[in-house]
């Protein structure tokens, strides 16, 4: 048997993941493909626990390193108890938001060292990475716009703009660097046109 | 001004960390030493919701990875907020456990990497480490009979002997390696002699 695929998707606030995670996991059902879905931070009840503290809005000014060591906590829980036994059982893993997020937030927004990064990456994941991340990018004003009728506004959707525009520079720019792992799917375009991309992507991993 | 000391309490469960922590805690008093008294994990909000999360017993199983990358997530939270700020202004900080915790609890117990926790120690601290490790050292038995009338065990606790004699043989080893920053008290020994021997160490500090 072989191993599942590992698809990510991601992207800054609003731009449509979870919507489009939906459309993706049916198109998975439709084709009688086993998958899991989850998303980070989170998919275990540690890692949930994690993203609460990581999302909370606080008196206390959150060090940037505390919150990037908090993500790869959550993300080895993650891995070790959800993504590998998923993708070793042959199951496809469909993830909203992974460690492209990490460069995009910690690394563009907070301007963290990405050698950091990549060191944790390498220490967290060994070799694993997805086989395909789906880059929804969109300018951020209308994803803030997008996003805001889905509730309070978390620690992260409280930040400037200029926050969201490091954000998406970075994705694009990892996007942008390894073209075969990467599609951008311009997301400003109605649900059925990002939708007949994506599907397109699905079809070439098979 | 000079900067402050910073103490450690180091050892194992029931040692008589936090009992001789008063004690170091009125000496400084007693001589109108400014200090702050602290512990690990720990010491701010977010590094107190982070401890419980460690502490906390779960159905699933702990990757010792997350449970390394949460101390130090911890830990910058600790040292940026409250350790820092506290010895520039000239106050000693004593704290109850530090990274020598992590390195027996973690490495020595869990049997972690010891490359790993030391690049995340240079990480997060970068050159900070602690002016002088009171390691109180004791039969690991002994110690979990004295901690066992403090309520009921948590997720560290619960662990097997042998988890606690690893525990122990890292933080000796660690503190014969550097024996000007360590100093191994028996805490067999009455409290009385115990805490004459800390005041000893204290007065070498001045
Ligand atoms: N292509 C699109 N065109 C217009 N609206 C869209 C499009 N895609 C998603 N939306 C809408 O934008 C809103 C945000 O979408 P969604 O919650 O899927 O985004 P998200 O990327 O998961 O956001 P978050 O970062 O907050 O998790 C929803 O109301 C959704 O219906
Ligand atoms: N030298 C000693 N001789 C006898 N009993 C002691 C001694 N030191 C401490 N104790 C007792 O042992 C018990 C545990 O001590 P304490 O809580 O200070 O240990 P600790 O190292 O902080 O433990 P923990 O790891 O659970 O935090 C207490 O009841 C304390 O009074
Ligand atoms: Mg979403
Ligand atoms: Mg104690």
């Amino acid at each position: 048997m072989s191993r599942g695929k590992f698809i990510t998707l991601e992207g800054g606030e609003g731009v449509g993941k979870s919507t489009n995670l939906q459309f993706i996991t049916q198109w998975l059902t439709d084709r009688n493909i086993p998958f899991i879905q989850t998303r980070e931070p989170g998919g275990t009840p540690l890692a949930e626990q994690l993203r609460e503290l990581l999302l909370a809005k606080r008196e206390e000014i959150v060090n940037p390193t505390a919150e990037l060591l908090m993500v790869f906590a959550a993300r080895a829980q993650h891995l070790a108890q959800v993504i590998v036994p998923a993708l070793e059982r042959g199951d496809w893993v469909v993830c909203d938001r992974f460690t492209d997020a990490t460069y995009a937030y910690q690394g563009g927004g907070r301007e963290l060292n990405r050698a950091f990064i990549e060191q944790l990456e390498k220490d967290v994941q060994g070799e694993l990475r997805p086989d395909k991340v789906l880059l929804l990018d969109l300018d951020p004003q209308i994803g803030l716009q997008r996003a805001a009728h889905t509730g309070a506004a978390d620690r992260f959707e409280s930040e400037h703009l200029a926050f969201f525009h490091r954000v998406r520079a970075a994705y694009r720019e990892r996007a942008e660097a390894a073209p075969s792992r990467y599609s951008i799917v311009d997301a400003s375009q109605t649900l059925p046109e990002v939708q007949q991309q994506l599907a397109q992507e699905l079809q070439r991993l098979l």
